[in-house]
């Protein structure tokens, strides 16, 4: 491997003054005038680049070197050269280059801007673009993050099932899994599909939620989170939906409404600073290119006050406004994108919406004493919307059995569940937030297609 | 949430000396003879227990308390006491005991040694045993210990897709992933099903590796892992096989086999003196009631010297070996169970076994210049067999595609894996290691059942 990375040099500078050395790496752009010219070459390590010095008189190669295009791998030797009154702080004086690998110049990488739609269709050199170089590592560092809040408080880290053969966020959303031959199918008496032939036995799907049996194990390790990926089969073209995404579901014994929303606040202070304390030439990047502003957003969340405050409030304030609405706010349903981006700003910061109309939400959620809420809470964040959903859970077992009938649920097939509410039953909360949006959020990128590595939508699922 | 928890005691227990504390948490036992009595408490967040002494004297619900049955929810105001001469150090003298959930005797985890078997059983139960407490939080811990090795050494944490089109495996051992009423198939002219109409238009898998998405992120970023779930069909009902797993897959750009057994073998390490350093009373208790010798396994693990010998002469070693084999050791064969463990026993250690017949190996693996073996290792560790399986990968356009041809693989379907052969194609390596494997081997358990939070086998998709 690389005994040298770029992201040690700039790191560290200093330990290379003056010094010989061998670096591996692919030319960005290779320019010449003929007598020398100049490489701008990235080894992966780090968002910036190592300008690299060649001339004739050093290389007997010069010539095929400066006819190099954008792409090629190369392993260079040459001096290190600190040049602190530059651009660049340093660079290297190349005394050889080795060209491992030419490439053509139908290399569909340029050295231009393309678009991120032209981008997409090459999802598998789009990692080496400067925006997907700050995408992708951010991503990295923030799922990094993530971890590091939780394990750092003891959380137990658990890998919630893929496949399910209960359906407990309604089948509608998810996918069905087989191993049976589509084109041979086999069939019960009543001539439908019989699953029994198949790997399980019946009839089985990939989850759209770790939830609930994140909460078997809340109610073992008191504190633990998921953090998986997670299949939906929304058939929806916007910029918001991917049928492939990732999701953290922690979730908490002994923890109510208020406690939950004292986690979701660190955890998220945590991941943005942590974010900003080794991302920056990555989020200047972002700042400059993509979204103006995003540093400031991000530098300004860390310290904000965070409001907590009822729905019904929300709808009071909303009501009050002095602004045409597309939805009329009502205190009975949701809150549309357009009531999210005024409460925020109203406010000028996160805020926590709790105690939501009963009606549109799920029944596992703590019902509250009025009869008519429960304890569920969405956080809303400026720039962003709807970035964590959580509740209070329903703890005692008629309360929730008797809204799993009033929601026509099943509750045969969650029974193991409902049981949890009978074998050390205790107030419990948890929440879930989707990577995807908090990547959105930390870069500033507008379509969820170019948050994730190879997106999945309908109709795409290439590479 | 808990202000105080059991795990804080076991770290500093000064810090609550002679103090008044509330403790929220589950009886695992309760007995009284009347005046006094004991309850062994836990709230999950360490794998010792809190002894709560209660008397008749201060406990107005005293009766009710000393009838309760395991898995009780208490909620318990104490004294906090040191009693460094006991067998624990400390120990809560209760004031107030609050029932908050009173399990019935049906409970089915009761005082007593239950069989794994059973514990399968009740796989929504069973993280509260002392065995899944050990197991599970030693998984938590090793998979941090995964991210702390890749991202300390600035490796970017890639999560490859999910959901495929292309059957790169071989799609027998691949998940066939619909969004289709199996009760009403759409079918095209020829009677056979219309993909078309489903969700990406046409026939979707889920992956069974991320190596090949692995492998465009690694030649951008130079260093990568994976760290995700992969679902396989395989209809094999032994101890090592489930059909869901989780895998980490590292991809390294200017690495060879050399550096990638460097690799392994850090990474290994790192992992193991992480748990040791972190997981004491578990491994202690695993030690005492799971596998004996677990402890001295892993300690000497991290001192151990690593042997690195080609796959040729592990089979003159094997012939020349005075044993009666079950499968005779073949120069252009594979490597049995029986092999592996008298291979790791000669050496007394780890062993690196490279340079494989092609015949058995993967196309993409690197070809050696003797045009019969190619560049793949495999280690093998004292205890647990093949743990990681790993290759210098083929990094010459027209060999690799040659080699597709003598096998079978249709280019067609991989063709950008193909391309980047040609766009800064460099020389690359990577490995995967199944992470169940890891926690069978950190842990001593012995069925692949027992490493995950809810197994998915044939026939067994339940919860």
């Amino acid at each position: 491997m690389n005994t040298i990375e770029i992201r040690q040099m700039y790191k560290d500078p200093q330990q290379f003054r003056a010094k010989e050395i061998t670096i591996s790496g692919w030319a960005k752009s290779v320019r010449s005038n003929g007598t020398f010219g100049f490489i701008d070459f990235t080894d992966g390590t780090y968002f910036k680049t190592l300008q690299i010095v060649y001339t004739k008189e050093k290389l007997k190669n010069f010539d095929e070197v400066a006819k190099l295009n954008a792409g090629s791998t190369l392993i260079v030797t040459g001096d290190f050269v600190l040049t602190p009154d530059n651009k660049q702080p340093f660079e290297l004086h190349a005394t050889g280059v080795e060209i491992f690998c030419a490439t053509d110049a139908d290399y569909p990488l340029q050295k231009k801007r393309h678009s991120v739609e032209f981008l997409r269709e090459i999802a598998y050199l789009r990692p080496r673009t400067n925006l997907f170089q700050a995408v992708f590592r951010i991503r990295s560092v923030a799922a990094m993050a993530i971890h590091e809040y939780f394990q750092s408080n003891d959380y137990v880290y658990v890998h919630t099932p893929i496949i399910t053969t209960t359906d407990c966020e309604g089948s509608d959303q998810m996918f069905k899994l087989t191993t049976l031959n589509f084109d041979k199918l086999p069939l019960d008496k009543s001539g439908k599909v019989d699953f029994g032939e198949d790997l399980f036995g019946k009839k089985a799907y990939i989850t759209g939620s770790g939830q609930l049996h994140g909460e078997a194990f809340a109610l073992a390790f008191s504190k633990i989170y998921t953090f998986g990926p997670t299949l939906r089969t929304e058939n929806s073209n916007t910029k918001t939906h991917a049928n492939e995404f990732w999701m953290i579901e922690p979730e908490m014994a002994f923890c109510d409404l208020e406690d939950l929303m004292d986690v979701e606040e660190e955890m998220l202070i945590f991941v943005v600073q942590y974010v900003l304390d080794r991302c920056m030439p990555e989020l200047e990047f972002l700042n400059s290119f993509v979204s103006p502003g995003l540093l400031e957003k991000l530098q300004k969340l860390v310290t904000s006050k965070f409001t907590r405050i009822d729905h019904k409030e929300v709808i009071d304030i909303l009501k009050a406004a002095k602004v045409k609405w597309e939805f009329e706010p009502e205190y009975g349903g949701d809150i549309a994108k357009e009531h999210e981006k005024y409460i925020t700003e109203y406010f000028g910061g996160p805020v926590f919406i709790k105690n939501w109309p009963k009606d549109i939400k799920a029944y596992y959620m703590k019902q509250n004493s009025d009869g008519k809420t429960v304890a569920a809470v969405d956080l809303e964040v400026p720039g962003a919307g709807e970035l964590m959903g959580g509740s209070q859970r329903e703890e005692n077992y008629d309360k929730i059995v008797a809204r799993c009938k009033e929601l026509g649920v099943d509750t045969n097939k969650i029974d193991w569940y409902l049981n949890l509410r009978k074998f050390g039953s205790c107030i419990h909360s948890g929440f879930g937030m989707g990577f995807e949006r908090l990547i959105m959020y930390l870069t500033g990128i507008e379509n969820i297609r170019d948050s994730i590595p190879f997106p999945r939508t309908p109709k795409n699922c290439d590479y």
